[in-house]
């Protein structure tokens, strides 16, 4: 089914093939996540050439028929004789392999997969939930409203709970800050001991779909009043989100009411993005962004405020858009540290 | 130094200015790893754009100039009024970033700054060793010869010693494959119980620099006349490695020694690949390669040899090139499961 949207997209675009690189790509078509160079080349039929180290995995595991894939140049001269049409090539492709294989053919860069991407299904939808349920377990275990320790110490026990659950690697590095280290919205964590507040950005992956939550732990009235105006911005982000709507009005909002309150130059990022095999994907939540949502996208909502040299707090949720947004991550919003 | 190094390149290839987006490249020249889009561009001095919400620790710890990152577009038009030369693109650029921003320019596609990486200064060679001690005494903790569980708990907690030790994310996802699995040569880890034999390909960072090494873990005769072969195929390869000889030479006596055993068609890989700020770096130890070792490289060598549907074995060391090839991992290459 996802083979026939895809075909039905090239021939809208008039592309005879469509020749993809991607691993999150290839994953999406052929259920197949390749380890190393592997090439997709959807034409009637697709066709999945893999590294012979990842030929027994792609054998079993591809819904599309898998052939050896021995170099690019080779697959050149197999393209030669067969592709004479516009050949789709991925906005991601590199330079460097464009110059290898595509010099010579009439190529026409595209996001189509990315595109079809951003809309999940109902599989997919359970794959990011259960990657959410193993974030918010975890996260619960562990509970930083009372952990003793570093930064580097709660990451790593955070880590370790969500692989024993099951997800392999992360998505993307654990953030822990705490303290003035707080107010840098992308903190590594640190040797040092947690201090309030504590920013905690983490998520899990679950059959190669990730989840991307944040949760601030506060001590005080001021962070207090600061994570106040985050959840009173995000809640109105939320609401506004419905299939139609310009993904930009949900930046616009968020914006708009930390705008209010005085802390706008504050807001140092974008409202939020979608999530899925990547964890930073289709629909963009950002003021630049000329997306409209659309049913079974995933996004986070995720605002935050850095005061420099001082602290900074964000909130971030998981919402699947349907009639209107629906929240999937569960943990309360505001926790206090406990002594 | 080594701005000064990549203006001669640039000099000597005729280009104006350099444009770099790759963060371990920029790692390489300022020091700091962008977490977002970051812009680093060469010309008579280099100046790095980085996200805003990147500037606070951009401004840290770069060695060079920082300004504010706001969209490739304003760049763009930056780069009109100031370079009328060639410039300089790396290789890994995307297609649709070229689209954004090149295609009105006079581009050359390159890879001097990766060609430079290889070579390891000394400090980056201390940063090496670390990362390689953090897995090496991550993996004596745990000892894996007398684990009993899962292929996924030993994973797990594989990488939370090595997370508690200082290593940040992995690089490149925890290979725990064992009995009839371990004929994948990268088998992700599983639910399954350990079996014999055991593959564990794993490695640590510090400070964005990576390690990596394989190790077997064997029961029966069988598995160790397979693995002996391998340490012999590794340490003929080993032998050979100095400033000077063809990369593909290493793989070639690697290989004709698993071929002399008979099981020259069970090695489905290269033989091995640069490592340093990304695991997988120039100069690849492979038939293809058209590269020549040089002082300094630091390069895994890891012959395998796989029987599908039985089992598979492989191991890796990692090596420093200076006069001869310096062996930088310390564990034994032989080792059986303890009952």
């Amino acid at each position: 089914m996802k083979t026939e949207e895809i075909i039905e997209k090239m021939n809208q675009d008039e592309m005879e093939s469509l020749f993809i690189l991607k691993p999150e790509n290839i994953a999406y078509v052929t259920g197949f996540k390749p380890s190393s160079t592997a090439v997709l080349i959807m034409k009637d039929e697709p066709l999945l050439f893999a590294a012979k180290l990842d030929m027994e995995a792609a054998q079993a595991q591809s819904c599309v028929p898998v052939e050896e894939f021995k170099s690019l140049e080779e697959l050149k001269n197999k393209f030669k004789e067969n592709l004479k049409g516009t050949m789709g090539i991925e906005n991601s492709m590199t330079v460097g392999t464009y110059k290898k294989v595509c010099e010579d053919f009439k190529t026409a860069p595209n996001d189509i997969i990315e595109r079809l991407r951003a809309s999940k299904s109902k599989s997919e939808i359970i794959k990011i939930k259960e990657a959410i349920r193993i974030a918010e377990e975890s996260f619960k275990k562990i509970d930083p409203s009372h952990f003793s320790g570093s930064e580097d110490e709660l990451a790593a026990e955070l880590e370790y709970e969500m692989r024993k659950a099951g997800s392999v690697q992360t998505p993307f590095e654990t953030i822990v800050a705490s303290g003035y280290r707080s107010s840098n919205p992308h903190g590594s964590s640190s040797y040092k001991r947690l201090k309030n507040p504590l920013i905690i950005d983490w998520g899990a992956y679950y059959q190669n779909y990730a989840s991307d939550i944040t949760r601030s732990i506060i001590k005080n009235k001021e962070e207090e009043e600061i994570l106040s105006i985050l959840i009173d911005a995000q809640k109105e982000a939320i609401k506004v989100i419905k299939p139609g709507i310009k993904a930009s009005h949900v930046d616009e909002v968020a914006r708009s009411v930390i705008k209010e309150y005085g802390y706008g130059e504050y807001f140092l990022h974008s409202t939020g993005h979608g999530v899925g095999l990547e964890v930073h994907e289709k629909p963009s939540l950002s003021i630049k962004s000329d997306e409209n949502l659309e049913k079974g996208m995933v996004v986070t909502v995720e605002p935050g405020i850095y005061l420099e040299g001082k602290f900074g707090l964000r909130v971030e949720d998981m919402i699947l858009i349907k009639n209107r947004g629906k929240i999937l991550t569960n943990l309360p919003r505001k926790s206090f540290f406990k002594d």
